[in-house]
Order: C-alpha cells, then structure tokens, then sequence
C-alpha cells in the first residue's frame, strides 16, 4: 500500500490528502513534521521533505515528493477522476491558480499559521502578535482575491472541481483549525467552502485532532 | 505565431523561452513588466501576469500564464524532446527541484535581483543595502545546494536535462546578468552552467541587453 509522510496542519499534505482519496487510492499515513522530520523522507532523495508518497511494488520503490510531483504523478497514472480539466485553457487556468494559492499562501502559513502551531502545538514560545497581523492581513487579501474567482465561475478554474479547489481548500482548513478565516466577509467562498467541506475526501480532515490543541467550534461543521 | 509576454531579466519568463526553444517553437516577444504590464496580459484571466502565452488558432484563442501552466501545456502538447523524464521517480525529482527553486530563489529574485533592477534598470531609488546582504546570503545557500545535486548526477534530476535544470539557470542567470553568481565558490555548478549556456535555447538569453545597464563582463562568455 502507498505510504503518506506528512504532518496534519501542513496545507501541502492535506493536498496530496485530498488528491489521493478523490481518485479513490488506499493509503498509510505516518508523520514527518518540519521539527522532527520522519528518517524515510530524508533518505527518499537529498533534501526531500514531507509531503512523500511512496510505495512498494514488485518492480521497485516508487515514490514522489512535494505537492507538485505528487499531484500531477496521480493525475498521470490514474486520470480518473480528472483534476484536471481537459479543456487546454481551462487546464492552464487550474495550474496557474493551484501555482497562485501556494506561492500566494506562504506568507499566510508562515505568518500566521506557524505562529498557531508554535503557541499551541509545541507550546515553545508566545506568538509573535506582528506576524500574527501580519499573516492576518495577508490572508484578508488572498480570500477577497479567490471569494472573486469563485463568484464569476463556482469554482476556482471554471465550472469543475480541479486542484486549484482542492489546494485552496486544504489551505483554508489549516487555517480554519485556529479559527482565523473570517468567512463571513467573503459569502460566495464560504458558499464554495461548504460545498468542498461535504465531499467525502474531506472527511478525514475534518477528523484531525491535533494533541494540546482544540479546533474552532465550527471547524467540522457542514452548515457553519 | 505564439505570443509571449516577459520581462528579458524575469527568471520565469526566461524559463518560458529556454522551454520554447528547446521544443523548437517559434513565437513573437512582447514586454509585459510588474511596474507596465501589457494590457493583453491582465486581459486573459483575473489576476494574470507574466509570463504569458497566447496562440490565436482557427478554433480559438489557446493560452496559459505562469511557468507551471506553459510548461506542463508544451510538455503535453509537443512531448518531444522530452523536458520531463519517462521514468517516474526521475520525473517526480525533476518537478520537486523545479518547484524547490523557485519557491527557494523567490527571496533570491525580491531581495537581490529586484533591488539590482530599481537601482539599475529602473533608477528610481539607491538599493536597500540590508536586502542586497540578505539577498546574497540566501543565493549562496542556494548555490551550494545545487551544487551537491549536479556533483552527484550531473544534471540536476538526474542524467539527463529537465525542467529542473532550465528553471535553475533561467534563475542564475538572471542574477548573473548584474554579477552576483560567485560561481568560483560551486565549481561542479559553474561546468552545469556551461553546458547549458553553451545550448543554441540559451543564446537569445545572452544577447538580452537591458537599456541602462552593461551585464557583467562574463555573462555571454560561454568559457568564463
């Protein structure tokens, strides 16, 4: 069976997540986080990090490492579902706005969301309130920027499900658990968050209960 | 024809370029900067930049923006030559290497290569010394990482060219363009860079001159 190397906040590996239960793949989880890296990751390749996809076969190891050569390795050996749009400019929209949420978002996870899971994961230190403001206001942007995509289209890339969804999505949850999105400034994405929420894949994501810490109270919430 | 919009010194968009021309693509160059995009560039999506590819077909307009679009859309499109390799693992390490620089170079090309252009190109501000230092640190890192890759294989993803490698020098040289690559420090880097500067898709990149500026004595020498 494929294993998964990741750490449950991390936005990247709620992706490949997300990816891997759409198209219906069965997978072990283990955890590799970025302060106690899994010893499996660093021996894939020379500085692999999580998320890490590996498996076993009769022909050899097969494995893969970071969103991008997982994701669009399983969109190339299994293409059903699609991801991915067929359509050549519907497709290139997916992957400029699925390349857009993780450049656009690291400011955001760096910011804010490391700074939650320093002050209530590891319980290391206070949370640094500029960064705090700072990752806030820089998560404000970046809603009112994809609450404007999904207005126009339903969903991020055109009228289906793609990564770019599915990537966004795994980033707003991360950020969700600590309850900082402010959904209700930005209805049609809270619309399309509901709408991504109840799709089986996001099941086990909503499960995730991270130890010293307490999600939101909305956090699993279909109808929030 | 295919149109590109770019910058000459963008490192993405002289990915695009480096990717076109090894596929044997001819297409039309038109400037689009991030202080006077093209009109036609902010036209083809929300949010769109460049680098941006636009192709006017009798069944309609096929275009993509950003390095991950173009260059996974010419993969598919026009698979030979390959840019990716066949074999998966190699495959999967040439997308992670490609997404590693250039989410690693982003504070590269903010710090060092941006100030290099406002005091330059621009000329509309002396440059913030502490970036420039910061900038510096954060390419020599860089450098010695890529270095130990191609010190192993020879090319960055394995024992052939990929995307990997097109997008690390496409990074390089821009910043060598203002003298900043200390390529004596990362010797098994600097043979790399002359193999691939010495590519018939890298001459048009070694002719940019920017108005204003004199690149730095070695750039277009392909035995520096």
């Amino acid at each position: 069976m494929k294993r998964l190397y990741h750490w449950p906040l991390d936005p990247a590996g709620r992706l490949v997540r997300l990816v891997l239960a759409e198209k219906g793949e069965a997978f072990e989880l283990f955890e590799s986080t970025p302060w106690a890296p899994h010893p499996d990751v660093a021996a894939l390749a020379y500085g692999a990090v999580a998320p890490a996809l590996v498996e076993t076969l009769p022909t050899g190891r097969l494995f893969a490492c970071g969103t991008r050569a997982i994701c669009e390795q399983m969109e190339e050996i299994k293409p059903a579902p699609a991801l991915l749009p067929t359509d050549q400019n519907e497709r290139a929209e997916a992957r400029r706005l699925w390349a857009w949420v993780e450049a656009g978002c690291e400011e955001v996870t760096d910011k804010l969301l490391t700074e939650r899971v320093m002050q209530w994961v590891r319980r290391d230190r206070q949370p640094d309130s500029e960064k705090l403001r700072r990752g806030a206001h820089a998560l404000r942007g970046r809603l009112t920027f994809l609450n404007g995509m999904v207005e126009m289209n339903g969903y991020l890339a055109g009228r289906t499900l793609s990564l770019a969804d599915l990537c966004a999505a795994a980033h707003l949850s991360a950020y969700d658990y600590f309850g900082d999105v402010e959904w209700n400034a930005v209805p049609d994405l809270k619309t399309w968050y509901a709408r991504i929420k109840s799709r089986p894949s996001f099941r086990p994501l909503l499960s995730d209960r991270i130890e010293g810490t307490r999600p939101v109270s909305h956090y699993a919430d279909l109808d929030f």
